[in-house]
């Protein structure tokens, strides 16, 4: 896995960005909640919301656009709802309290619904709706952010590349979980190929003009997934999120001037308890046969084993627990600038054999 | 308006749509609500999803797939979820019911989560979600089906087009409200490319061997949008409605010959009470003032004007109302059959212009 790189232990990059965030101000608890999502997006693979994420969360802190020591709190409180004022908290530490409560309420009374306002960078959303999943729950995320990808027919940003997940719990089988952006490729993927210098498929973004291009250096602004779908669904999500919590992100930003465009999200965490609805253990043996009924299925022609959501992630997971995680260049420079001007020691690292 | 095809005011065509189901077996008020939810559908230029299907749905009653007086019943009721066995009840009568429930159970508990097992052809979904918006609430419908889309990296069927709605109110601008199938694009496309004798985009379907196909006349299998990430939403929609009513389709229609693959469908309607978490007309001034900032961004080349979800059906509908419904050749010939095999009189014709 990445031999070129040299990598790094999952526990050992777990403590050291827990380190980060203490002296970046916030509580041990919640400096572990932090590094437990980012590195857990790393070991899954899902590397643009890791750690290559820190030196933007240390200038979201320097700015006051993230609070280390937020005072969240749960308003219009019902037995089954709830919004989360998360006071500019990061956003793992406002959406798993917001999942947790969530579950809470859905052991109680079928279904939690908790709408989170004004958080940010909410990371691997999947994360949280897994949460629900452990719990033998279905769990739904929905996030909403800065307007960053093009609305269908518009040559500039109109909605977010918002991100919705879905999670449901296995017998024997690992949870099936479903994380995507509503955009065509994440803008990390772009990222990717502009590093690797290859060239875009067409209809995956347009250039600053606001012009389709396939040229990755040109690309600043990705496309819906599906065009009219996609935009109309991260226009919808907006509603869902932002307009129920009172904080409209997209209305407000679109008449700022992109530089006071001040980064924040709001998002909903639901989880629904399966013991409300149908026998649990039955539920997850019918997700074991789903898997396997979707797995056996005939092959396309250049297609080696066909994967059920989840599936890719876990594997890599596996395989990043045992070889440690890959350290691409510029996610090493990150993390050494880092430790230099927190004056933290690095933490040791595993060769590229 | 399609002034080549004979139109028919949408009042008298609802009136011989429900003569229709009455002579069915239906009760009136039934047949009501099946011919309001199909010309609902006409009206607002979703034709794949209006009176098109009539001979289709005379054939479920016929095999006995469709009950006509079903007894559908609510089990496992709680103050905010429930599910209604809908005993082979056309989509129609029990996707309406369970969303009234779910918005009374709403009104009182702030959610309403209503599971619908064992329905038929639900139609336009979108229609149950602008109830709930009709009634100050977000409503969301998720409808799963016998698998009729290829699985990402398959070459046959794995899962289905399943259908996603949401919708929310405005203060002056009408409902925001999207209605968006799993397939990059819905099968009654691929008909139309068909009957109009030109080819598909690439991407968009296989032929019968499980091949890429850009030819109308061949493909018979939709492609999921996105690739992974529809193919994974309607896995995921099937674990979040035919699982959470346990009665599995996927996994037990891959298990039966293709023969034997009998039509039905689960589904959940959801509606959220704005009330309980923001002021009402406070969020309906924000729905109007999203749909103004988007409609204002600057137009892509080609683009003349920016529309919201709902928009191009809202003006449709505007002008079906003032000019008549449009029947191509194919659809009248379903009218005119069903008209004589029933013996009920053909309705008043607009002619042609």
């Amino acid at each position: 896995m990445n031999a070129r790189h040299p990598s790094i232990d999952a526990a050992i990059l777990r403590e050291f960005v827990t380190t980060v965030f203490v002296r970046l101000g916030m509580s041990d608890a919640d400096a572990a909640i932090e590094a437990e999502v980012l590195v857990w997006a790393n070991l899954r693979g899902v590397d643009s919301h890791g750690v290559l994420r820190l030196p933007r969360y240390l200038a979201l802190f320097e700015q006051g656009e993230v609070k280390p020591r937020p005072t969240m709190r749960f308003e219009r409180e019902t037995a089954v709802s709830a919004i989360l004022e998360a006071d500019h908290a990061l956003g793992p530490i406002a959406m798993t309290r917001a999942m947790d409560r969530a579950i809470e309420k859905a052991r109680a009374a079928a279904i939690g619904w908790v709408a989170v306002r004004d958080t940010a960078h909410s990371g691997a959303v999947g994360y949280y709706a897994l949460r629900a999943a452990a719990a033998d729950m279905v769990g739904l995320v929905i996030v909403t952010s800065v307007p960053n990808m093009a609305y269908h027919g518009a040559r500039a940003a109109g909605v977010a590349t918002s991100p919705i997940a879905i999670a449901v719990p296995g017998a024997t089988h690992a949870p099936l979980v479903i994380d995507m952006a509503t955009a065509v490729a994440a803008l990390g993927k772009i990222v990717q190929a502009r590093n690797a210098g290859t060239a875009l498929p067409a209809g995956w973004a347009l250039d600053r003009d606001g012009n389709p291009t396939t040229d990755a250096a040109a690309a600043v602004l990705p496309l819906p997934l599906g065009g009219a779908k996609g935009a109309g669904l991260s226009l919808l999500f907006e509603c869902v999120t932002s307009l129920l919590v009172g904080n409209p992100i997209i209305s407000a930003t679109l008449g700022e001037a992109p530089g006071d465009r001040r980064h924040r999200q709001n998002a909903v965490a639901v989880a629904i308890d399966i013991a409300a609805f149908t026998d649990v253990a039955g539920y997850k043996a019918n997700v074991d046969a789903l898997a396997a009924a979707v797995k056996a299925l005939p092959r396309a022609a250049g297609c080696d084993e066909i994967l059920v959501p989840g599936e890719r992630g876990d594997r890599i997971l596996v395989a990043r627990h045992r070889h440690g995680i890959p350290l691409p260049p510029g996610t090493l420079r990150g993390l050494i600038e880092i430790a230099a001007r927190l004056a933290i020691a690095m933490p040791p690292l595993i060769d590229a054999s």
